[in-house]
């Protein structure tokens, strides 16, 4: 039969393309909820921040991070900030680009990631944020 | 138990990267169908639109459209073109790049969405169309 | 009654931002499973390929080809490549950015592609690669 589970993860972020390794909390709530073969979706409720999957290692953080500044650069002109004033609108952009949403398939109650594959919350605005993804998991249990 | 429920939505875009607003649809469908907690996926059959979440408001539509007529220009020499010859080349890179799906969880019968966070339909082709989205839930309903 | 089947596919690739349509395998699995309303998720465990959805005609893959070498060059410096030296530091920056999942709904027992979208495996390594795509279905079967 399948079951479905929605859960949190709280994190602390210093903002500007922050790049957070989450695969932990994700692993414990698999865990702890004792799934054994579905998905697991991920979201976060927010128009700066975004979610992917990386090798997580200090060398691939700074090419990712100088890849987005040559793309969507932090100081070009954006229509978002001259009504709204908050500086942001490079963040809303690649947020927009790279979306809210991940999902992962999970099987003999493991996520079905690579070795040198990490899910990775990725936090754009420019500041320090605390904040709230939603992680769904639908599949069946033991 | 678990439903699952597939509908639709028709829209008509004005092409040219057309950024649209559909959560209002999507909030009209989650209510009708009485689905309390699960998932929604929304998915366009076709290979010249996309979907993805913004803040929609008009600074940060001009900013996005900005964004994707630099990275890829409609004007550049497409392959695609010169075979076709219906001059959306941009139209198929920009829509495999933001790719066609996306998936967003909901709780308490309310998707879960930032409070300024829109699902948006970017319709990048160089016509008028009328568009088909899918939209299936799977989750708990009352 | 909802039903979950996790599969997977080999694929062959030659890596270097190989473009490899897999909508046959998909369409066999579906066929082979029974399934006929759901969701079928496709998903790469690695950290140098990803999926996406395109018109898959030889104009379009040499257009993605040039812009991903536009976009995210393969000779350029990366520092994940002074680390470890494999040369495919870019291979890792485009794979999060286009990323290694996707959902595409069916019903009828058909997934409900537009007649001119294709899914595409892309391997962005630089080298070839046998790859193995997890493949999971969730709906109802006959």
């Amino acid at each position: 039969m399948i079951k479905l589970t929605t859960k949190s993860i709280e994190i602390s972020t210093q903002g500007f393309t922050d790049i957070i390794d989450i695969t932990p909390n994700l692993r414990h709530i698999l865990k702890e909820e004792n799934y054994q073969e579905g998905q697991m979706l991920v979201f976060i409720a927010g128009s700066t921040a975004a979610l992917t999957t990386v090798e997580f290692e200090p060398g691939l953080e700074k090419d990712l991070k100088e890849m987005f500044e040559e793309w969507i650069p932090m100081n070009k002109r954006y229509h978002h900030n001259e009504a709204w004033h908050d500086g942001n609108g490079y963040a809303h952009v690649r947020s927009s680009m790279l979306k809210p949403s991940l999902t992962i398939p999970f099987s003999d109650a493991q996520l079905r990631l690579g070795t040198w594959q990490q899910v990775v919350f990725i936090d754009f605005d420019n500041r320090q944020r605390n904040r709230n993804l939603i992680v769904q998991l639908m599949g069946k249990v033991q």
